[in-house]
């Protein structure tokens, strides 16, 4: 790509960023469902997510499978409560991807509000506290034996649900990040 | 799960499966991408799924890392011809899920119609092959800077599609496996 293409490349990706709306990894530990889903964010114009990872676990892991680090900046936190409580304070609808009874189908959501997706690890799902800080819990219907889906798969089908329905609002129409952030990373990132 | 409850849940997904629905893997060679990408299947109806594995890779890869091969029926073939030419003869249409100028959103596909959707390897994409044998190109927006998503995501994201479409449509709703197959599958998945 010529600097003039990727210099274009870049103001028109920053030009549709979503500021509000973001992905709260709860204790997904694969390095390749990390990559997959921050890849994924950068994918729908999400800049910024959020991990708790497990204990033990070097937090760099999520660092290592993909250049998508890049361009989506990780925030980590040491819990759940540390990383998600400032987020509803900013007054952010926290959905937990989670089979419970209070569960509703994921397209029945209105993702143009300020939005958390909130997804669980691959093995225990999400946490007891999760699910309780969540205000909705969303659902991927399944139609066959298994009984969930790959973490960043399910991660991926709630999101692009999401860049439909603000697509469709023109939300990605007009620039939302403020001009000093724009000129950071077009800087940052015109000049590696 | 009691037996009884067992055999409703075996019975109520055999009557939902989708015979006219398929994917093509077409040298995708990471078991937990073709492990996540039979999970989804499983999760939307597919019970039946094609792929060529890369020359040299054991073929039994695909088989490692997921119980869902229990439920879902992978068939290999030995080459791209081989396995796309019967299915097309078939009447099916052949998505090819790739990023070229004569790709369409694949969200303005009709996947009511009898469907592969073909996906390639996670490091060079759509054969030319592929491309050219495929009725129509199909891609999911990017607003980022990286070029393409996972496989595993991508195809979850065109499959997940299709299950709104058919479910709109009515196609959960009766029974397209013909007889013998349902009780064939029945008896198997009852008594392991
Ligand atoms: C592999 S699943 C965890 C499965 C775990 N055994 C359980 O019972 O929750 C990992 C994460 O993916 C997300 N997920 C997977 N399938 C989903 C579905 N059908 N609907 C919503 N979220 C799903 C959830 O966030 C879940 O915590
Ligand atoms: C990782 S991608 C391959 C990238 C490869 N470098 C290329 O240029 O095609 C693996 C496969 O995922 C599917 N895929 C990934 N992102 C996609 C997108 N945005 N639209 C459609 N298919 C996509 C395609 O089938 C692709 O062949």
């Amino acid at each position: 790509m010529s600097d003039n293409s990727r210099n274009q490349k870049i103001i028109d990706l920053l030009n549709r960023r979503q500021t509000n709306m973001t992905v709260f990894m709860d204790e997904v530990h694969k390095p390749h469902n990390l990559a997959a889903i921050v890849r994924t964010c950068d994918a729908v114009g999400i800049g910024e997510v959020h991990a708790v990872y497990p204990e033990g676990m070097i937090s760099s892991c999520g660092h290592t499978a993909s250049g998508s680090n890049r361009w989506v900046e990780t925030h980590t936190h040491n819990s759940l409560d540390e990383g998600i409580i400032p987020l509803k304070e900013q007054g952010m609808q926290v959905l937990a991807a989670h089979f419970s009874d209070r569960a509703v189908d994921f397209r029945a959501i209105d993702y143009t509000k300020p939005t958390v997706v909130l997804v669980g690890s691959e093995l225990y799902g999400v946490t007891e506290r999760a699910a309780e800080v969540a205000d909705e819990h969303v659902l991927i219907p399944m139609l066959g034996m298994v009984q969930s889906l790959n973490v960043s798969v399910a991660t991926a089908i709630i999101l692009y649900e999401m860049q439909r329905q603000r697509e469709t609002a023109g939300m990605y129409d007009s620039r939302q990040i403020d001009e000093q952030t724009f000129n950071r990373l077009r800087f940052e990132w015109l000049h590696p």
